[in-house]
């Protein structure tokens, strides 16, 4: 099987505020990375609206089936390309932060919900996500879904390895201080679950914040197969499900778990 | 509170297959350490027998109690240093990988039977021990032993960070080409768990065997505070509760899970 070739769009995301903005960028980095032979191009979290937009969120966000998904769905249709792409989903008086998975036919794939919100700001404009482990498949690879502080926490992502998770898909919108998360986390992550992670963060300066980049591609062996740096820029790298199978067979973690116990970390 | 200094003897090890020039090795290190103002010294893992001994380990294994634990007890007391050392125990017709604590008075404070056995080697010669989480506290600052392999499991070190551990102590013998594990895997063990992590390995051959040292302290910030290189050393560096204090309210791992969403984990 071929591998899976994954275009990580690291930017100042779409336009803050303006998601007509945001479509076009999607539009063009989705046609560069068909250009380049990508199956699946993954935005940074928020990528739709912008990331620090306080209670604008509340007023961009589209309920599902919007207009803003129906684009993405021609986008991803026209250049024969699936789209992971963040942005906030309203439902009722509740907003989500989400994570859309759009499949090269234009449909709708998965939806997932963060279910570890950061911080304060966070926490006052989104409703927290119940369902940890959201999957999709793409060519035959099962791909799940997460998003920035989520794989922070060993957990989440020890669960999708669990459930057969191949290719880990995190947009993100990560601030200085934390650079210790894209060099250090994230390829610990990938190796102790012997799983790909494409994570995918934003860049410069939005609001109080300052974004860090250093989005990447990290294999099951934990080598960083891609890098970016602190700038704009649509990242390429392959996903092999040959390497995965190797280097699961190399460090069995999955196999030489102890389940029984683990019991304190589920404890409520 | 003064900064807990650890002595991280990394080496060859105790000198394989012979149990007292391993002690004579311990004692001079003691000696150093307790010079250089350390109160805890760690060894590598299986320091008083070796690693790569086979069959032999079953008839070097002593009962919990023997004359090597009161020898190291005697040399604990004499330097008033605390020392965690790897070694055999025998149990009736079991043997045990163990991390033994002894306290700067010479009384034994914890032991620790090793739960995550790697391959097959040690699934052949030792028993798995069934107890996660072990710990004792010196100078006031709460300590766990885990052994080599159980540290890259993410879930065993989240088990102790959710017991109360602030310093992880893991004698190891880590062999090539796992370099990622002290490179990667640790700081990040840290990192996650807001908590000091102290990994002591063997280094050069030893029987089939290539120990890569590396040994290093890494702090809850995630930055490793010392690191040795391929060769014997002996490594000093410090655990600070006022640090760590800091990094968990930075990066608040611990009150910001969602045990709830992990069930899977804890699957048989």
């Amino acid at each position: 099987m071929a591998p899976l070739r994954t275009a990580l769009l690291q930017g100042p995301g779409g336009i803050p505020g303006s998601v007509g903005d945001s479509l076009a960028v999607l539009a063009d980095a989705a046609r560069q990375a068909a250009e380049q032979g990508a199956r699946l191009l993954v935005t940074d979290e928020m990528f739709l609206t912008g990331y620090a937009l306080g209670d604008r969120v509340a007023e961009l966000a589209e309920p599902a089936g919007g207009p803003a998904q129906a684009r993405v769905a021609e986008i991803a249709a026209r250049h024969r390309i699936g789209i992971v792409y963040g942005a906030p989903e309203r439902e009722g008086d509740a907003v989500f932060n989400t994570a859309r998975f759009v499949g090269p036919d234009g449909g709708l794939l998965a939806v997932y919900r963060k279910t570890h919100l950061f911080g304060d700001y966070e926490r006052n404009v989104f409703t927290a996500g119940a369902e940890p482990v959201v999957q999709a498949e793409l060519d035959g690879v099962r791909i799940g879904l997460l998003i920035c502080y989520d794989v922070e926490f060993p957990e989440p992502v020890r669960a999708h390895a669990l459930a057969g998770t191949e290719l880990l898909v995190v947009p993100t919108a990560l601030m200085r201080p934390y650079e210790v998360v894209p060099r250090t986390l994230v390829p610990a992550r990938a190796y102790e679950n012997g799983l790909f992670l494409a994570y995918v963060n934003r860049c410069g300066p939005e609001g109080s914040y300052d974004f860090t980049g250093l989005s990447c591609l990290a294999g099951p062996d934990g080598v960083v197969r891609a890098r970016a740096g602190g700038a704009g820029e649509l990242l390429l790298a392959d996903a092999d499900l040959a390497m995965l199978r190797a280097a699961r067979a190399q460090t069995p973690y999955l196999t030489d778990r102890r389940p029984e116990l683990y019991r304190s970390l589920t404890d409520g």
